[in-house]
This record gives C-alpha cells, sequence and structure tokens, in this order.
C-alpha cells in the first residue's frame, strides 16, 4: 500500500534536506528544530489519520493501483465537495491547527486539473496530460504538496508590468527546449516546511504584456535555487521549548517565504508559460474551493476553542453562569459550517469533470469566515478570564523558588491542579493569540475579506432582483 | 388533473363562507375584502406557479393518481428537503410576502406522518393510516391546510396545568363515541383565511396531567364554532385602498386568531388524543423544518428588499455609491440560504420514511434569521433616504389641488416619474416597517430566538469539544 | 409671561388656517383632525412643561424680558450645550416621540446666529441685527418654528446647477428692493404642521453658480404660495381612529413637504441671499448640533422603548428570563447618551458667542446612532413575542360578535387584562414599525449614514496617528 | 522640586532590589533585564511627561508643597474627571501600552480616599487621616504605587468563607499592636514590577464570617515576604532580543502575580482591618474610575493602532482603497472616548470631597471596551493583510545567507524599504496578538463583561420606564 506512515513520512522529510531558515539561521534537519516539528506533526496527523480504519471512506480514494489519500484527489461529485468541508473539519478538531499544504496543494491540483483541460482544448497543448501524469506520481509516492499563489506583490498600486524590480511576482526568465528557469517568490506558504514538493500557480490575472508571470509548475522544495525563509509567529519561540507554555503540545503550522533564485524546471513539470487568458481562470478556481473549505476549517478549530474555553469554565466552577457563551460559540461554528456545506452542495461539475463549489456561496462562506471567528476569540477571551493575558509560566510553576506559590494560587474547584488550569489556559492563549490563532487561517486565506466582496458584487445580480421588485411595485415597463 | 387554478382556488374559499372578521366587523365574502383578498392572492400564486410547466419539478409530485401539489408533499428525501428550502425562496421572491398556511400546513403533516407512525408502533393505535387517508384527500381536492401549534398559553410563567383558564391551551372537552369536541384556541395561525381547513397539534410538550391538551386533529374552516378573528399590522388598513400606498400592490399576507368553541371533530380526523408522551416530538419536528425553511423564506424576502433598495438608488443615481450595501446585502440573504440548504443536506431520514433536517443546523439556521434580516432592514432603510419614512400619499399624487406638487417635487433621475419612485419606496416601506416586514416571519416563526438557542444548547456536545482540548493541552485523565 | 399655555398654543394654531393636505385633502383645523391633533400635542407638551415650574431651570432661560422657552434660545456655554441634550432625553421620554419642528428651528436659529455673524463680519452686511430681532420676536410671541434644510434635490447625481428643474433645491426667483421671491420646496419637514413659521436654510454647500439657491429667511406658515403636504407614514390611519390601536394614544409627530410657489418675503425675514461661499458653514453648524441632539433623542425613545418591552414582559410572566435583553436596550440607549454628553462637553464656542459641539463626536454619536436603535428595536420584537406583529384590533375587543374571544385568550398574568396586555403591545408596535419608530428619527435625521462617515474621514487626522505609530515602531525620518 | 527624572526613577527601581521572578528566575536588576526594563520604560515615560512643560496642566496638580504627579492626586471636580480620561488617552498615544501601576494606584488611593472617610464618620477610626499621610509621603517622594485588587479566588462557584484554602483571598492571619501580617496573594497586578509600593484592598465584598479578608493596606515591594511572579504573554521572548521583533521597540508592560508570604505591615499603612460592610464600597468606587476610565485608554491604544495600519497601508499603496476601514476604526475609538467623557462629566462629588464618575454612565462605558477594540483589532488585521501574521523576523532581515531576500521581497511602494514595512508590519502585530494586544486591558481590566452588566442591571431602573410606557399606551393605575 502507498499511503504512508507518519514515521515514514517524516524520515522523508529529513531525507529532502531541503534548504531552510529559522530566525535567520539555517535549519539542519527539520524533524529535530523544535518548531518545524510541531509544524511537521501538524502534517503527519493526516498521514496517521489516512491510514485510520475508521476514517477510510473520508480520507482515502481508490483507483486502479489501490488506496489513496484524498488530499491528492481531484473532486469528482457533489458528495466529493461536502466530503471536502468534513475533512478540513475534522483535521482542525484534531489538530488544532492549519494543515494549509497539504489543502492548498489539493486545490491548485484541482484548480490546475479544469484550468489545463481548458488551455489544452483551446490551444492544443499537452498540459493535462502532464498534469495527470504529475497527480499519479504524487498519489503513488503519497507526497506533500505545497500550493503556492501569492507573489510578493511589491507596491500594491502598481500592476506587474510597472514594478520597478520584476521578481516580485514570480516568471520565467528563460525558456529553454528542456524546461524552464524560474525567478522571484511566493510568500505566506503554508507548511512548506514539511511539504516535498511546491506547485506553483498564477496569484493574479495578468495581462498579454505580463506572460512571463504566467506559469505553473510543480517543484521539488530541494531543488537548487529554491530556498525557504520560516515565518516568525507571536508566541513561536515557545515551540523551541519543552514546557507547556506553548499551549498545542501536540501540533503546529508554519508559513514560508519560498524564494525561486533561477530554479531550472524540466518541462513534464511544466503546467503553463504564457497563457495568461487563462490565468484569472486558475486563481477563481483555486480561490473558490478555498474560501468553501474555510468555513469547515474555522467550525473545526471553532470547536477546539469551544472545548477549550468551557473546560477552562469548568476548571474554575462556571460552567453553568457561561452557558450563553457556549451556546453563541456553537452557533457562530456551526453557522460557517452550515455555509461551506450549502456552498459545497450547489457546485457544478465542469468538462474536465472536476467540480467546484457555487461561487456566490463560496464567496458568502469566505466572509463569514472573516468575521464570525473574530466573534469566537472575543467570546473565548471573556470566558478565559483575565488569566489568559496574565498567567506565570510553566517554567515558574517548577521553579524551585516559586513553584509552590504558582501551585497554590492557581489551583482551580477541587482537584484541579494549577497545572491543569495553566494548560488549558495557554492552549487557549495561543489559539487566540498565538501561532494557532483563528485569525491566521481566516482573514486572508483565499483572498482578502475585499476580494470576497468583489465577488459577491459580481454574482449578485441585483438586476433580476430589481425586476422582482418591479413586479410587486407595479412597475411596468 | 387535480391542480387548482387559482380562479377556482378563489371560487372554493368563497363557497367555504367561513366565520372571519376583521376589525370588529363579519367579512361576508372573503375574496371581495381588500385586505383577504390580498390574502388570497398570495396563496393563489402558488396555485398558479404549481400548474406552470416551467416549475412542475420543484412545484409537484406524483403519486398513483397523478400529480399533485409538492405543499401536500411528505418529504422522502435529502433532495425533498432541499426543495423545500428552494420553494421557499421561490415563493417569497415572486410574492414578498409569507404565504404560511401551505407551509406550516406541510410542516404539520410532515411532523404528524413521523409522529403517528411513532404512535401506533408503541401503541397499537390506527393514527397514521387515518392520516394517510386525510392527506390522500388533501392532495386529491388541493386544498390549502393551515398549520396550528401555537396557543394563546396565557401566563406564561405557569404550565398548562396550573392555568386559572385551561382553555389557553386548546384542549378535549369532551370524547364521543365518534369524534372529540375541541375547545380553545391557536393563536397567530398564519393564512388561515385563505385556507380550507386547519390540522392542529400540539404546540408545547405536555405532561402526563395535561392530557387533555395531547390533540391534533383537521378540522375544516366552516366547521360549526370555529371562528377567525384576523390580526391587524401595522399598514393593513391600506391594503383596503386602491392605490400603490399599500407597497406590495399584488400579494398580502395574514394572520388569525383561530377560536374552537365547542368544536366537533370526528373520529377520522383526530391524529392524537391524550398521548402526551408524544407532544415534545410532534412539536420538535414540525419546529425543524420551520427553522430550516424559514431560511429560505427570508433569503427570499431578502431578495425582493435589496431588489427594491437597488432600484430606488438607480431611481435618485445613486446606484454606484451605494454598491457596498448592496452587495452586504446580499451577503445576509446568501448566508441565510446557504445555512437552509447545510441544515437539509445533513437531513436524516425516520423509521415512518419522512426526512427531516438536521436538529442543529435548522436551529443554526433559525438563530441567523433572528438577526440577519434585521441588517438587511437596516441597510434598506439606509438605502431608502429620509423618503421612506416621509413621502406624501398616492391620493396626494392624485389631488387636483397637491399632485402637480408631488409630481415635481418627487420626481428622480431623468424619466423616473414621481409615481415610479413613490412605488418602489412604499414597497421598501411595507417590507421594513409594514405588513410585509421580514421580521413578522423571522424572529418568532418557529419558535422564539431563546427556543432556538436552547436547542443549540442541548445538541453543543460541549463534553467532545472538551476533549478535543484536553488532547491538545496535554491533559490526561 | 410670554410662555404660552397649551391650551393657548392649540388655539394660536387653529386660527393661523395654513394651507395643510393630508391624504389628498385639505385640513381645514388641524387642532381636529385625529392626525394632526396628536401632532399639535407633541409640540404641546413642550408648551405644557414649560411652564412647569419643577422643570424650569431645564426648560427656560431669562433675558431682560423675562423667561423664554429654551427652544428659542442660543447655545451660550458648554452647560447650554449639554442641557440641550438633556433636553432631547426628556421630551422623548414624556412624548415618545419626536418633536422636531421646534429643535430644527432651535438648531437653525443657532447656526444662523453663527453664520450671520461671520457674514456682517466679512462682508459688513447687517444679517446679524436682522436675526436678532427675529429672534426677539420668537421669544416673545412663544412661537414654534420650523427648522427646513432639506431640498428635493431631483436626480442625485447631479449638481444643483445641472438639474432640468432648477426648483428641486429652494431658490429666489426675484428680487426687489423690500424682499425676495422664493420657488421649491423643503421636503421632510418634521412638525411644520404644528408651527407657526418656517426657517429655511440652505440644505447642502452651494457653488457660485448656484447663487439663488443661497438662502435664508423665515417665512409664516400662513404666508400666500405657502401649502403643506403632510407625509404618510405606516400606521398614520389609526390616528383618526379613536381607539388604543394607534399604540402612543397621546402624542404624535408628523413630517411635511412645504412648498414655496412663489412666495415673497420682506427683507427684515431674510438672513442669507446670494452669498454662496458661507452656504456650508451653515449646513455644517445646524448639522452639528442635530447629530449631537440625536442622542439624547434616541436615548429617550430608548427608555420608552425599553419600559414598554419590560412592562409587556411583565403581563406575560417574563420578566426575569429576559432581564439580559433589557439590560441590553439600557446599555445602547446609555451609549447613545453617553457620546452626546461628550460631543457636548467637548464643545467651543465661537466669535459670535455661539456655542457648537465637537464636530468628531458629533459625528460619532450619529454614526451610533444611525445602528444602535435597530438593535433596540430587534432586541424589542424579541421580547413583545409573535404578539406584536399578530393582535386583533381594539374593534375586536370591544366587538359584540367576538370581543369575549379576545378578552378571553389575550389575558396575560393574574388581573392583566386583554386590553392592558393589547395596549403595551400596541405602543410598542408603533415605536418599532409605526410613526413612532425610532428609524424614522434615527437613520436620516441630521444627514445620512455616509456624510457622518465623511465626516468622520475629515477630521480623523490620520497623520498624527501615523507618527504616533512610527514612533514606536522606531521608523525615523 | 519634587518630580523625578525617568533616570532618578530608573535608579531607584535598581536600588529598590524587590524579588522579581521570570520565566522562573530572579531578576537581579530589573533595569537590565530586556522585558522588565521595557515595563520600566512605559512608566518612565509618565515621569519624562510630567516634567514636560508642555503637559503641566494635564500632568501635575499643586499643593502647599509644590507641584505633584496627577497620578497621586484625589479628583476634586468634573474637570479632574475629565483630565483623567484625558491622560490615559495621552499616554497610551505616547507609548501605545498600558501603564496600569499608577493608574489602578490612582485609583486605590481614590477608592480608599472616600472609604476611609466613610469608616471613620461611622465607626470613628482614624484610617483617613493615616491615608492622607501616606498619600502626602506618595506625592513628595514621587512614588509609583501599584494598585491591587484581584485575588486567586480558587474556585469561583465557592465564597470565600467556603474555599479549602484559605488564603486564595488574601487575609490577615495576625493582628499585633504595631500592625498585622497577610498572607495570600493578589494577582494580574499591572506593573508592579515598575513600583515601588503596592496599595491592596478587597476585591469583593466580604461577609461577616469573612473579617479576614477585609483589608487595605500599603505595603513596600521590597518588603519581607513579598514575592513577585511576572506573568508570561504571547511575545514577551522577544523583548529580551534586541530587534525590531518586539513591535514596540520603545515601551511594554507587565503583569504580576504578587506573593505576600506572611508579610507584616505597620499600623500607619493599614486603611482597612476587618470591616466587611465597606468592602462592597471600596470595590465600587475603585472599579467606577476603572471602567470610566478605559474608555480613554483603549481611544489612545485605538489611535496608534488605527496609525499603525494607516501607516502600513501607505507603505502598500492601498490608503485610498481601505478608507473605510480607517474611518471605522476611528468611530469606534471615539465613541469609546466620548462615552468616558459622558461619564465623567456625570460624575458627583462625594462627602470625602472625591468625585466618582456616574455608575451607570461608567458601566456602559465598559462594556463598550469589552466590545469595540475587538472589532478595531479585526478592522487592523483586515488592513494588514496576510502579512501580519505571515512576516520574516528582524534576523532574517540580518542574515548573511538570507537577509538579501527578505530585503528584495518585503519592500513597498517606493523607498518603503523591507524593514520600514516590517516594522510597522510588527508593531501592528504586536498591538493585537501580541503583549500590547488591545484586549489585555480591555477585557476583564476593572472586572469581566458579566460584572458590567450587573452594575448596568442594578442601575437600569425599568420601573420608572415602564411608567413613562404606561402613561402613553393610557394604562392607568
Amino acid at each position: 500500500m502507498t499511503l504512508k506512515t507518519k514515521e515514514r513520512y517524516l524520515e522523508s522529510m529529513r531525507d529532502l534536506e531541503a534548504d531552510v531558515y529559522l530566525l535567520g539561521k539555517r535549519v539542519p534537519d527539520v524533524t529535530k528544530n523544535g518548531f518545524t516539528r510541531l509544524a511537521l506533526e501538524g502534517i503527519g496527523a493526516i498521514y496517521d489519520l489516512t491510514r485510520d480504519p475508521r476514517y477510510r471512506d473520508t480520507m482515502t480514494q481508490r483507483d486502479g493501483q489501490g488506496p489513496f489519500s484524498v488530499y491528492c484527489s481531484i473532486h469528482r461529485s457533489r458528495e466529493d465537495l461536502v466530503n471536502r468541508v468534513r475533512v478540513a473539519r475534522f483535521l482542525c478538531q484534531r489538530t488544532g491547527v492549519c494543515t494549509a499544504s497539504r489543502c492548498c496543494g489539493w486545490d491548485a491540483m484541482n484548480a490546475l486539473w479544469h484550468t489545463t483541460f481548458e488551455m489544452d482544448a483551446r490551444n492544443g497543448t499537452g498540459y493535462h496530460r502532464r498534469l495527470q501524469r504529475y497527480i499519479a506520481k504524487v498519489r503513488r509516492e503519497d507526497l506533500t504538496v505545497a500550493g503556492a499563489l501569492t507573489d510578493p506583490k511589491g507596491a500594491r498600486s502598481l500592476k506587474p508590468k510597472h514594478q520597478p524590480d520584476p521578481d516580485v511576482y514570480l516568471r520565467i526568465v528563460e525558456e529553454r527546449k528542456d524546461g524552464i528557469v524560474l525567478r522571484g517568490a511566493k510568500t505566506m506558504i503554508g507548511g512548506a516546511v514539511g511539504s516535498h514538493e511546491i506547485l506553483v500557480q498564477p496569484g493574479a490575472a495578468f495581462s498579454e504584456a505580463e506572460r512571463d508571470h504566467a506559469v505553473a509548475a510543480a517543484v521539488p522544495l530541494d531543488a537548487d535555487g529554491v530556498t525557504q525563509v520560516v515565518n516568525r509567529q507571536m508566541g513561536d519561540e515557545r515551540k523551541l521549548e519543552a514546557g507547556f507554555d506553548k499551549g498545542n503540545v501536540r501540533f503546529g503550522s508554519s508559513e514560508s517565504l519560498v524564494v525561486f533564485n533561477d530554479v531550472f524546471v524540466p518541462k513534464e513539470r511544466v503546467f503553463m508559460a504564457g497563457e495568461t487568458e487563462f490565468t484569472g481562470d486558475v486563481v477563481s478556481k483555486f480561490v473558490l474551493l478555498h474560501r468553501m473549505t474555510l468555513g469547515g476549517c474555522l467550525a473545526g478549530c471553532g470547536d477546539v476553542l469551544t472545548g477549550a474555553a468551557a473546560l477552562l469554565a469548568e476548571f474554575n466552577g462556571l460552567s453553568r453562569q457561561l452557558m450563553d457563551r457556549f451556546v453563541e460559540m456553537t452557533y457562530l461554528s456551526e453557522a460557517m459550517y452550515a455555509q461551506a456545506l450549502g456552498a459545497a452542495y450547489q457546485g457544478q461539475d465542469t468538462p474536465s469533470g472536476a467540480w467546484f463549489p457555487d461561487p456566490l456561496l463560496a464567496n458568502v462562506t469566505k466572509t463569514s469566515v472573516t468575521r464570525l471567528p473574530f466573534e469566537i476569540q472575543r467570546l473565548a477571551e471573556d470566558v478565559g478570564g483575565g488569566m489568559v493575558s496574565c498567567m506565570p509560566s510553566d517554567r515558574d510553576l517548577r521553579s524551585d523558588r516559586v513553584g509552590a506559590f504558582v501551585d497554590k494560587y492557581y489551583r482551580g474547584l477541587r482537584d484541579v491542579t494549577a497545572e491543569k488550569r495553566l494548560r488549558v489556559a495557554r492552549l487557549l492563549e495561543s489559539m487566540v493569540f498565538g501561532p494557532g490563532k483563528l485569525s491566521t487561517l481566516c482573514m486572508h486565506g483565499g483572498g482578502s475579506p475585499a476580494a470576497a466582496s468583489l465577488g459577491i458584487r459580481q454574482l449578485a445580480d441585483l438586476e433580476s432582483k430589481k425586476e422582482m421588485a418591479r413586479r410587486l411595485a407595479g412597475i411596468g415597463d
């Protein structure tokens, strides 16, 4: 069976020896560094759960070669889209973090599945076949593939072609007979540090004059010229420590700047090269999937945060008094989930066979996702009490000098030790302010709130609504 | 074919000669009175659209006897539940009003389908067969059946058995060999004035000591002892006028107090009589359907209101400046719709064969429905401008003395006459403050916001969420 | 003493014989027509309370001639501004309605006090002296003066000078030696029907090419060529009935279109004629006062609505269960009030001696006022229950045929008759949907939400805030 | 002159040699440790600005001995309360952090001023005189005095007298002739690490059986038995680094657990000992001041955050597109400020001569403060873009290996270097997620949201509001 164990996955990441930097220093083995290890554990959870027989229907699909991870599947039905949302919620419930790399790679494969089909149909190119072969390899080797859209973009008010430095949008600097050479970067790439490969695609709709930027390709993360600079989020340092101050003691996430410093990509890994007229399409297909899926992710993280808040309230002896907050948190999480399901069920297929969510409802889900989690977080802070912003460290608890004080003064309800209370308060803290905070994934993932609004604006069909009003008001034409 | 034309429906209502009162006076012919006529036109729209070949798949089902209205169907699949939501939105888009009678009757038939099946299975009674026969008759005669839950309830802080006047909950005052005698009332009954029959069922979970109140039965609205007092809403008087001040010039809705003053109901029309242990179940099944469906209704009414606002802005020359409001209104409507779809798709079947929505998501949809439409209304008032609260009447426009002034000073953008502007402003007004206001249906339909919160509380499963948090915080047991 | 009794005020209004139209017909005596009478009672309450010794400090000021109504005073201190807000809240608590005419006249007198002073200082004109004489007369005769800014405006996307019909902004059509002739209209004029005079002033900042529109003048409402068309709001008809369905059985409000059909105004009543460079200033001074004051008005109406909701809950036996709603309603009302007080206390004087609120905080108050009352209304509907949208009329209660049913089935907690319950439910209804609804005054009074946002934008001083950020981020220049 | 320079203040803190622990280790010199130094700089800013002649009127008062810091003044007028709010906003604008110690000490001195006066009046004790002497010393020596209310509280569902460990509420374990011995702790004490003394007072209303807990006293922070455990917040570690990743590179704040391990306090420093009947009063007076003042603090921090967001948008070339967000952020900040001013101006004096804010409006301000800053933060995250959660560290920027990449790919609009952009993004990050996040001060400072709601509930005066409704509905008694 091709499905990797978590251990095998970790080994493969160690063996990859990608060029990774953290806090200005090279990370020689990503499975050893506390920070990157936690990120790998997050992705590792996918490998674990995929092999768990209880979740086989959700986490795997089959083809002639046997079962493969759902994370390298193409959505072929309404049910597949719904499952996409369910998987997102499930993973977030289990890990409390964003395991973005496999998700974004999944989105990118689906978006390119559709767009390569369309390009070939129009231009007679052979991209779709190439992509099929590439996906077959990914399935066979059970690879984690990061999906990468976002370019650094420089000055946002200037178009790509007017940027002083053209490299702020990834581009082809040379076309050779056997491949292309890439220069530039992709930024905020979730889970790159735990990925085998990166699948880049355009991050914006480019015009004819910007053809060099119209590029999609798969690049192994150990390729010559690829360098990752792992981002630093609030609280990341704690992941380098042993204690429980990191909050989520089992799983982490990561984002990176991935630099392409004149990287050669052989032809069979190139899925778009210059077809600017398809760049808008491939962006839109990617973000639709992402905007829908976020409803599942945030519901799952909302569940964990609701649980953390409820647990802390229980430890404080306040479960009953704060029940209305838990009900509201549940409402907010489920509202996002229900919207994502609605977007999935209203989905449609495409000539390529790939299914995509309803564009309007996907944008609606995304819009909710940029608002509701903030209220969930606010309620969590309300429930958590002042403690969530003001508590001693686990090192204080273990200190010879002040440990006894912490132990004495941080106890909760009978049998609730200070450590238990601090552990859950730290988890809550990390999901509100720290590297697991909901807003990291919800506000800008899949595009900004403004982009989602624009999507709704384009699909609102005000003319048909005006016509409804005209009829009822008795205004003839 | 059994499907009635609208004309035939109106005739049948005229012929029914129900005992209807409005503003303290008897309405001898409900098709003639301006107020009741508009309500009948709302229900009439269902009859019209049901016979329209374009909507056959949505609006009809078939059995051995041929096609029948979807409004007398039992939901037999996930798709049926989804269709329920779609029909609700469609009708509201077409009419701008709540055509509650057929909807609530639909809910009541489905709830009783399930509960009669369960009662018979437990007690060996024959209610389910009776109900089947009754529904067959409703289909055959294409009847509009009002569904009725809500009792007057007297002092809310007292249980039914402690009420000074036991009649404030509908009850059986006599059991005869051939039937039962009902006394009491059902209140806020949507569309009763346009219905042939009323299907009453318990409005609360009753205890053993309250068995007289555990009653479900179908009663023709012209039965001896049944009297309707039609409620008076803000702006209702305008429906008695000819002009456009009523806003929605084509359709209306209505609610009534329906009094049962010792009404005899023959046995074959009785579907529950004393089975208090099933009262909670039948209430819950009814409200689940209603709470889900409201997401469709409010989206549909939201569409019309968005259209009215967009049209008024167009007439004022402000379409571009106010675009962000229309985007937000669209977002809010679609968010409710998406949630209703989610609740439908997550639905489940029951041993009786009837399907019901996911209880948690139905309550979530209802909760959204008690909040979002108010923001839609607020935005409509923002867009509408001061005019929506301050405008002359159509009689002023037609007056010899001041008509010319109104015509001159209420013109909008080129070619937009005062009448056009006033008509759409009146429509908007009626949907925000008047009898078509969104909040009439959304706030208390299917139960209060507090009831929906309670539903979420019961289904929130905080224990499993605490367990998720415990694992990630490293708190063992 | 010059302070009029309410009776004397009503007589004076009857004697005025203004040319008033309602629902297309002339109203020969505004003290007799049920609709206009209620509006006059609202203003009459001011006369009553002004003579009440308990409120002397709040409701009156004194000059050499003795006491006069605070409604014709010029704000001469921070305390006067604060008193302005207090008076607004007090009147709304007492009447539950907007008594706009005296308020807007008050604003107009203050705005013109300032602007005439400035015009004279710059141009050597004699407007300020004229205005002083006019105000002295108003005080001496204790007149109600409506303030009027808003022009019909035609197509909003066109500037005044490009309007096909120049009359859609009030204008001087002729300048004579002894005065000017006005043509056009002012629209949505609160309380005109209960006013002796109207004080018009520019409703927008006009450019040099629009000098005819730069006009301020006081016109008696019985002047030749002045016609009022009273607007029709939802539920107005009930004011023509005897019963309690009108909700607020004691007071009403009104708005009118006031048409100036070539009205001659003698010179001593003209306070601006062509000075376009001061039009922006006079608008801004008027709206600042109005935007601040609304915080008091809406708090006062919020108080009444909170009281109505609490009373209905008491009658239903639900006071305790709904306490959180009353707390929230109170919070929202007081938040607006506190902001208005802040705007008043931060106020500043002007060279003319008149004080005006802090511009930024006045716009902030107004912005709150366009949002919070809608939540108050939503909570009132929540508390009110389905009944607020579904109840029989008072005529049903008094009907021989169905009165007993209504009486029986609408009783509440012990001793609460149906009439008591219906009366308070009708009051609540009228303040949420009817002519007393909060949103009539809050959304567009003193300008639209967009106008308030623009005000905040102009005063936000982002540069100084960026400088704060620069220092703390260690970014030098 | 007694006003200390910042340098003298820092020396005095170094000389104090309090027993301070951070991350489990003793901090031998709080002016050297990066973390504590930044906290001292925050308080140091008060010393700096107090001596700045430009701010003399705001920052100082005078008595017979000359000028003293406003932070040790008793509010003696409405203007003093307003100044309190202004000072709060000013300090937060200048430092971007909460300089809680001097604020809370200020509150505690005022609350005790009032309560000691009342105790003496009732019981003939001599507390007030003692307190006066103590305050005179604080002024003369220009001391920073932390104010301390909050006890660890153990199981919240148990009353103090039922706690298994009585020490979870600070208490007198021994009364000696010359003083008392304290045992227990005060928790979440802002700025303790930068304070000379701590002024403890009851944190709850205690009953007769809990008299040991009714204690107020001033304790030097270097007293025998006093130990501080400094809390660890998200991102605190960065304060130990040199670079700009800490966001706010100039100022910090801190909170501590302050343990009293059998600490002797001489009589002249004791201001309450056993007077349980006054414990509710002193808590209430303290929190009123705090709840009002927060409106100023959060407005000030809101200003800085708005500035940071506007600056980042400028660097990205998006100022115009995001203007509506800055307007909304400004609105929210000013709304809190206006409410605080309202609460101040409605303040009242007490027999002791000390003034306190209006209790209802102070609770209203606090309620706003638990909500609006979260929306400000959300908008800041929206404006900030994905970058705020995903950016390289300053060490990456300075790295030989990847520094050039960071420099190249993080540039903004022309002339905006990567460092400038990263600096302001880090500032924004620290104010949203990090130790300077608004919610640290706003949610639980001065009590929980539930406590503020309770305050509103007690002061809502629903009966008078019901009476208003009764009159307008025509319901007689």
